[in-house]
């Protein structure tokens, strides 16, 4: 099907500076974790958009100096030859497909504890310590002298970026970089040139600003990244402000040939990066149109736009002038290019779960919920549209629905495979038919509907619903060559988790009081006081609490973590999910974790802090008894209702009865049976379906359950490098 | 002078299994941040140790498998060739030194969440979600299949490790590793052959250390390192049961060729490495003792051991066989050979405060407060114990005698600089003086005292005590060629922090309600109910806790992070702090700061929640006003006694008035004047001393205010491997 020529701008060409993009759609800088360490994931993961038709393909925030070193977190680095040749095999790829490179050049200010390097940045003041994670950040305030190394440094690393292929370079001034430091007042108390009012405030960026341009600008767009709202009212900068202030007195001065603009807290990014839960796709709308009113140069607007419909909308409105894209790029590279064919059914739509940010958050690589293959492309040579056709086109039968169930079956399918898909009840989705129905979650249903509809499209893969749960007969005697089991997780009736490590005595979701979250969804009846236990730490626990606390109960969340929902503080939503607790009443009890449940005329929760043992050991040791005092520290919770969050237990049942007649599988024609998903292991959906995905991948492999070995860029270390100048 | 012969006993060779360690010094496994990534300051680090005489180096934990990934942290690996190669680095220079090498073959069972490798680790059980620093880990319960797969790996690893050329190969059975999973009941519900009696939890254990033993053990000795004490009871392994069980049952199977042993908690390793706040130098004694009691294999104890004396007792009294070492080591790589040559007064002992195990536990490399050379071995070029002469032989004041200028004056010394140290009081220490005041930090005061050896015993450097605060008149006129001001840092006394955007309203510590860390320490009148404000997240909000509730002072400690003192996550302190909390009733309010203080008749801290802002935005931009409800909640707070322990502020007073009249240093002969340690910008004081070092190895520098890069590890990437699959 061609597309609707209504679309057509959304593919009309854009001049930047001295470059022109060939359409709208521009993957703004975004991590990955691939930085300068890994170059292979670096090219992989932008090029594969490249090929899918953005027409501008950005790096993460990149270092210009050692004083900005983000360790552990991996970042992009422009401090000499060795990052110059590792980032250009990433600026080759993105040209030879027709695309635009940038880089998006960082000074952090205050802010990185400089883990690795052990440098201490200039910023506007001597600051903190900041606990970075739990690491104390340092800052010494740079004085005019320090001022001027600073913006050497963006020239420094301007003329390497030119160097390494890009076409734009970014003066990056967003978020809680250095400039945004200069420029807010509550940050900025200097009685220097370079504080106090505006013009002084922006003095700093108007000078990197204008000497990368002098350098750089005749073969590269300029570029500046600009949280034109704080959301903080007076105490920060103000789009009606020093917001549109600042875009008019950086056009008068022809430093900027682009803006890429977004809102943000100075220490929350969740309101740049909002998840479904909190915001809706176009969120930061109201704040870039004010932009496009006074701005000349072109507008870069994000806001997790998958709809074409939407985006047509942004350039028709004059809202913006490209579409901008972290996470709908990860979930979809192929976005433009679907558009552009009109094939809008086969868009991977991102959920908005933030699970790509909390894995580059922790120092780690991003994943993406709804792609398995991101960040895949180079080291298992993953391509999210093409698939190898199997030399083995035998028949599998795939048991369950869920997310891995519907993954492993779309891929079997795409890669030419026989695929019977049988689900037990009689819609798919699995536990994400109830997971959506979360406060906040609903979006995560696209996880679902993309692959429904993906597998309606494939001949070869026929649906089977409301079969009930497969017997190991019934497995073996339905005549398929291969079996994958998806059989999914369950949460656990007994008040099972690691942290008690075991069974909760007295917990039992067969009782009246006591219920698993998928019970609650169900609607099993909830008294009016209840307690959420938590031993998940995720989205499960908080949930269930405000699940409940909208329908009026009084609810308390007892967990043995320090914080509600730990895995949060990753994924961006701790703060306004913190917020929201504190609005909604709903009480936290931290740090401690249930010794019994107790039922009877009253229901009672007795738990215990788990630092009641002494601080002290008391001499050596004695047979039987631990060495310190143990304190009864216990608190007692009166509820009426106990919600078990505490762990996910694996549906093995089906596995362990074939596996222990594994005998009889060749007799029955069976040649493998493998299990995907929270079945082999109860894990994160990202997790599950990739898991899946790498299956359907290697479904010729001697054992599919084992993966191959990726590609690592791990490199040998050269003989020349190998000197210790002491010896 | 020559050492005591009755020392002899510590350097008698040892034979382990094939080998022959040349004396009793045995650097354990430990981490560095190297892994198989930096095979330079692997190399660096372990062979810096090597030429300074231990007879024994081992890696850092090794996997075995994707299975353990420990990222963001990093270890090393032994999956293939190319771990083969980078480790050969390792074993190459620690062999010319004529020292063993050693390396720790690691399998996690449940416990890492393998966010790079995505792979599911096989344990004993389905475990989990545990919450790893809050990103979520997860496990299979391994069948008899996988248990057989998981020796296998054992094997592999194995030969691997000897194609590296290790001569000592561990089975890892220590901390919370696979191995202790099995063996623990609490932990070990199987019902199979390796599960139930002792003989089934130890199966596993045993069948590796055999297979290994088969594979390579004509060429390498196997070790076995197991905590033997779990410190719980019997819930627990306890040593009088399992522990010796499993020694005895070992050896009598012929599988093991040397024990390592320590004691653990199954979470928390502090019981292991444990601080100088918490234990004692050779703290794990009476447990190692029980063990020698039955064991036939040498035995490697540790705990901090870094006198002499307490060595030879722990030789002589049969308490071990070998002096095991890892922060010992770090703190000072030539202990052996001091030892050896009678320098007993030259040891830089270790002062137990973890900042090296901080580090890696955040991800980055380990650092050292009293080594500053430690990990710089190979990026640097740092000999801890060689210094290059300096070319310049000039004229240098050192202003200012706490941990940075000692250390510049050290090393300026060493390397042949005429140094002048002056110090404005009667002793030396700066701010560690009152530090080393806090509960349990005394043993921090080693950081003053080996320094003030080492200068006493280095003719071209002179110590002036008791100068008064120098002006710049008197440095100018002091006749030096070049200055360094060490002038340290002071508390703010006006509450001024990040977590405030500046000062606290009402904050003043001239006032007789409130004080600063430093008055506090100096005996400034505390009333009887106190809240201490902690805005810094280390060890001074809660030292100043226990200090005052010591006192019998009723004490509330409230912070702006989630936790009190995050930073003792990474010091594995956290947990042991909490019960000290909890056991001395100093109450915790967290996620709070302070809108102001209010001082009359009665004292009132009146604090926020730094969550108080509505949860969701309403509308968009309006001039002047945030786009949320924000809820006045606010707690109020009675005491007699404020302490602000919120920020540090550089002492830059000297500084600032030197620069000012930088047109007259040529004139009075000034030749430059650069900044050290917390004056130049306040910071931990590992940092401090770095920095303070580095300026004096690179004096000669233009600008040795700004450092040389470092050699990096970040590698070229070759061409052949700049290829993308699907392309």
């Amino acid at each position: 099907m061609a597309r609707d020529p209504k679309y057509d701008i959304l593919f009309t060409p854009v001049r930047v500076g001295p470059k022109v993009a060939k359409n709208r759609f521009y993957q703004v800088p975004h991590c990955t974790g691939a930085g300068v360490r890994n170059p292979g994931s670096q090219a992989g993961h932008r090029g594969i958009k490249a090929m899918g038709g953005w027409a501008v393909l950005c790096t993460e925030a990149c270092s210009i100096d050692p004083q900005s070193d983000c360790t552990p977190t991996e970042l992009s680095s422009l401090w000499d030859e060795r990052d110059v040749e590792n980032l250009r095999f990433m600026t080759d790829v993105v040209h030879k497909h027709g695309a635009l490179a940038g880089v998006e050049m960082w000074h952090s200010g205050h802010g990185t504890p400089n883990l690795d390097t052990r440098a201490v940045p200039y910023a506007v003041h001597q600051w903190g310590p900041t606990s970075w994670k739990g690491l104390q950040a340092y800052s010494r305030e740079a004085d005019e002298d320090d001022i001027k190394a600073l913006v050497g440094l963006y020239v420094e690393g301007a003329k390497r970026a030119r160097d390494a292929g890009f076409d734009i370079v970014y003066v990056y001034g967003s978020h809680r970089s250095l400039f945004v430091q200069f420029l807010m007042p509550r940050a900025n108390k200097r009685t220097d040139r370079y504080g106090g009012a505006f013009e002084n405030r922006a003095r700093l960026w108007i000078e990197a600003l204008a000497e990368v341009k002098r350098a750089v600008g005749e073969g590269c767009a300029i570029a500046a990244r600009f949280s034109v709202d704080q959301l903080l009212g007076p105490a920060g900068i103000e789009v009606h402000e020093d917001g549109l202030r600042f875009i008019e007195y950086a056009e008068m001065e022809g430093v900027v040939d682009l803006w890429d603009i977004n809102i943000t807290k100075y220490s929350e990014w969740i309101e740049d990066a909002g998840t479904s839960r909190f915001y809706k796709a176009n969120h930061q709308a109201p704040w870039v149109r004010e932009v496009k009113k006074v701005a000349k140069m072109p507008v870069v607007c994000v806001g997790r736009l998958t709809s074409p419909d939407d985006m047509l909308e942004v350039i028709r409105s004059g809202q913006a002038d490209f579409i901008g894209a972290a996470r709908p790029s990860i979930a979809d590279p192929y976005l433009p290019k679907k558009i552009e064919e009109g094939r809008f059914e086969d868009i991977r739509e991102c959920i908005g779960c933030n699970v790509c940010i909390s894995r580059w958050e922790r120092g780690a690589r991003i994943v993406c919920t709804q792609n398995a293959t991101a960040n895949e492309e180079y080291r298992r040579g993953w391509h999210p549209e093409k698939f190898d056709q199997t030399t083995d086109p035998c028949s599998v039968l795939v048991v369950g629905g869920g997310p891995a169930g519907l993954e492993c079956a779309r891929v079997l399918g795409l890669r030419g495979y026989d695929v019977h898909l049988v689900e037990a009840e009689k819609e798919l989705g699995g536990h994400l038919r109830s997971v959506m129905r979360y406060p906040g979650l609903a979006e995560w249903g696209r996880v679902v509907t993309y692959r429904q509809i993906q597998l309606g499209k494939l001949k070869n893969v026929e649906v089977h619903l409301g079969r009930g749960e497969l017997t190991a007969d019934d497995v073996l005697a339905y005549g398929a060559d291969k079996v994958v089991l998806a059989t999914g997780a369950r949460w656990a009736s007994d008040g099972y988790s690691a942290a008690g490590w075991g069974a909760i005595p007295g917990a039992d979701a067969g009782l009246p009081n006591m219920a698993t979250p998928e019970q609650v969804i169900a609607g099993k009846e909830i008294g009016a006081r209840v307690v959420v236990l938590d031993a998940d730490g995720y989205f499960t626990g908080i949930g269930m609490a405000e699940f409940l606390a909208d329908q009026g109960k009084d609810v308390t969340l007892l967990t043995n973590y320090d914080v509600v929902g730990p895995m949060h503080e990753y994924t961006a939503e701790k703060g306004l999910l913190e917020s929201m607790m504190l609005e909604k009443g709903i009480r936290q009890i931290t740090k401690h974790w249930v010794e019994r449940i107790e039922t009877g005329n009253q229901t009672k929760v007795i738990a215990y802090n788990l630092y009641r043992d002494g601080y002290r050991r008391e001499g050596g040791p004695v047979k039987g008894k631990p060495p310190r005092r143990v304190s009864g520290a216990t608190v007692a919770l009166d509820c009426d209702s106990v919600v078990l969050v505490t762990a996910r237990v694996a549906n093995r049942a089906l596995w362990d009865a074939l596996k222990a007649r594994k005998a009889e599988w060749a007799r029955e024609g069976v040649r493998g049976i493998y299990q995907a998903g929270d079945g082999y292991a109860p894990r994160m959906i990202a997790d599950a379906i990739f898991d899946a995905h790498r299956i359907a991948r290697e479904f010729e492999s001697p054992d599919p359950q084992r993966p191959r070995p990726p590609r690592r860029e791990l490199i040998r270390w050269p003989l020349e490098d190998r000197v210790l100048s002491w010896e």
